[in-house]
């Protein structure tokens, strides 16, 4: 098993000050905040009087006793005056984060026959006879289940079901708001891996795609592929697939950047988790040489190996590789003199990298991010829509590479990755996986000219 | 087992046609439509010429070939062309009945960190640590899953996962337009009763209650046993009490009209499945004298006089009943001469009835009704919300009396139910379940006077 280090989460919080209106207040207040370590986010005018200024300061701290601390100092900073502390990211969470509404309107007992009974039952019927009608009639077509155990929640470890339910639910949001689909939470009280195969098995009837989510490893890996064995949709394990797609595509967009290419670089791989096997594997499909891994798991290394990997070491990694992708969830594992120049380092676990890009960048390394940037979100609701959109019947690594290129395409000059929250990025490698689909003969429906039109993601 | 039969719905279509604009000549064309046995729905004039008139005709027809028959004779209608026949109710369904949204806007990075990440893992840590906080920050203590196995789809039989999903986003859909909850159609691909308790249990864990939904009888009575004793919360097969809430509320207010009273009356249920055994159950909890009851199948009788009823006959329950309830799925069972001067007679089998409410009072009944009346849709909505609102650990058997009791209260003069789309009725009825969870010390939550402010439900 691989270690489970519970990072703590950061603390986001809002502040109001009150400051005398003039030059100088602010940065100082600023100043204050930032020598007990607080990240600054948004810095919003309330109200601005003659004598006075109201300001609403977004904030996010790295625990409690900053916070405190924080609150402590202020009480006696000329000047200004804390009005209150509020914690609007919780109170975003309250009552849950999605809501539902019937498609239809419902005030008459006409949308009532149309809606229920006695219309539905034509409709039942007509499925009943054709089961492929489902596709037209009910939201099998436009459905996606986001099921995780609540094994492995972000880098925060084994909190169970009903600690993953935020989570998830955050997930169908970002599906629901970017790509139009009918995402639902599905929160398992159960981590025996078995039980999870029959249940998301029997629930698979009512959904067009299963998007598994922080399931731990090693366990994720044979749920998943007894899934994709037993279910005649897309199943994906988002952790492993999303993740690889997007580290490949800003690895793609680094190499470009450093003029290189792909094919001559030594590429490293720290963390043989879900996330960093499945990175292995994909650099490695795109053309990569094999990709050196470290764990401290030996089976971790083995199952490398079975997907023609190399078993190495972290000082090994570092001293030799071109490239350095780090997903172990140990924040500060990799120290500044092991950093090479010219290195590219990736180091993704969250909220805190194995090595900060700043420190990497101070070390020599040519180009360096972290997993604040390198984000899932880039891939899921693209993959997800391309796959519905097609009818894939399964969620092949055609269409993952597919994805990973067209971001590649989809990003401006300079960047490594395109932004996550232009909703164009999503629909353009929706139509580069369905664009896949359709070559790899794994699509259900025919895709017009003009679905692809104007199609600037598909390389 | 109780015979399926499966009984063909009805066929709703929209006509349009183009009439001359003169008088009489929409009076031919309802005539000619009457002839084919079609019920006529609203009538909407879509333009209006000098000449010539526009009208969209809601229709339901009993058969396919009757549509084929209306077509065929408008075209030699002097006065009139049918310009269309549209399938509105399908289109209807077209891409399913639900849409999903955030509850929070997503357009700026400060979103996406409330939403998703960092924001999200303080709210799982918290869940974590304290498992009751996912009352608040989750859609747990808002939602509802509404299962089913597709094993009794309406009165149409076993169809199967698939076709029962239809139906099922027609109940979320009410669920959501009516009392604003969070409600998830989950079809099941499986009809083997240990698979069904596994798969609830396990995604019970993210929803405030489990409303199971047309799984038949006898196998829905063990498995709704089964989950009830699993789940620390609300699970109750709607078929079962939804159905005998309103059956209840009908029959009090049936007895009210007749100026009789429930405690003098011999009653008779005919069908003992899943409504007829829990009508059966839930009049003699109101305090109704010994059910009779009458079912093809020995093994109902024998369930029936577990729960205190006596097995009879069809024949005899006629004969000497004062109120019958039918439940058969059998169209036309009762003949017109069975029927006794001043019984009242519920003949709920939908689409078509035991006898029909025209037929029953023709031959006597004081009081006549069908299942197009006799709607669960009067009960599951109110239920749910009140069992959410008061944090009902379990759906007993006296929230469903309080539901009926409510609805009685909430009924107007001289009708047997009130109006199923007035959203007043179901947050009525919400209140008095959540009263009712209160007073049988089954409430997690404290619910002040606010709450049942101007309340009118709670006899």
């Amino acid at each position: 098993m691989q270690p489970l280090t519970r990072q703590m989460p950061q603390l986001a919080r809002t502040i109001r000050v009150r400051n005398e209106n003039r030059v100088g207040v602010l940065a100082s207040v600023l100043s204050l905040l930032a020598r007990h370590g607080a990240h600054m986010g948004d810095i919003r005018i309330v109200s601005s009087g003659r004598t006075h200024i109201l300001r609403d300061i977004d904030l996010v701290f790295d625990t409690a006793s900053a916070i405190d601390a924080c609150i402590a100092e202020m009480s006696s900073q000329p000047g200004t005056s804390l009005v209150e502390v509020r914690d609007e990211v919780l109170d975003a969470h309250a009552g849950g984060k999605l809501r539902i509404r019937s498609s239809l309107p419902i005030t008459s007992l006409r949308d009532l026959s149309r809606v229920y009974t006695p219309g539905v039952g034509e409709v039942a019927l007509r499925i009943a006879a054709d089961p492929a009608a489902a596709e037209r009639y009910t939201l099998l077509g436009n459905s996606v289940a986001v099921v995780s155990d609540g094994s492995a929640i972000l880098g925060l470890g084994n909190l169970g079901a009903r600690a993953a339910a935020p989570v998830m639910e955050g997930k169908c949001a970002l599906l629901a708001e970017l790509v139009d689909i009918y995402a639902v939470p599905i929160v398992l009280g159960t981590q025996d891996d078995a039980t999870i195969i029959t249940v998301v098995e029997a629930i698979a009837a009512g959904f067009g795609v299963i998007q598994l989510e922080d399931i731990a490893a090693p366990r994720c890996f044979a749920i998943e592929q007894t899934l994709v064995e037993r279910i005649d949709r897309p199943v994906f394990h988002d952790d492993q697939h999303g993740t690889a797609t997007v580290t490949l595509a800003a690895l793609l967009n680094a190499i470009a950047l450093a003029e290189t290419s792909l094919g001559i670089l030594r590429i490293g791989q720290i963390g043989l988790g879900a996330a960093g096997l499945a990175i292995a594997r994909a650099v490695m499909q795109a053309g990569a040489n094999p990709v050196r891994g470290a764990d401290v798991n030996p089976e971790a290394l083995e199952r490398l190996r079975g997907h023609g990997g190399v078993p190495s070491t972290l000082d090994e990694i570092m001293a030799t590789c071109d490239v350095v992708i780090a997903t172990t969830g140990q924040a500060g594992l990799i120290r500044p003199s092991q950093v090479r120049r010219g290195q590219i380092v990736f180091a993704l676990s969250n909220p805190r990298p194995e090595i900060t890009p700043e420190d990497a960048q101070a070390a020599g390394a040519r180009i360096a991010e972290s997993g604040a940037m390198i984000n899932n979100l880039l891939c899921y609701p693209g993959v997800c829509r391309g796959m519905l959109d097609a009818g894939a019947t399964r969620a092949a690594p055609e269409l993952f590479l597919a994805a990973s290129r067209a971001l590649v395409a989809l990003t401006a000059p300079g960047q490594l990755l395109p932004d996550p929250l232009d909703r164009s990025v999503h629909f353009g490698v929706a139509r580069a996986v369905a664009r896949a689909a359709m070559d790899a003969g794994i699509a259900r429906h025919e895709l017009d000219r003009d679905y692809f039109e104007g199609d600037s993601s598909v390389p």
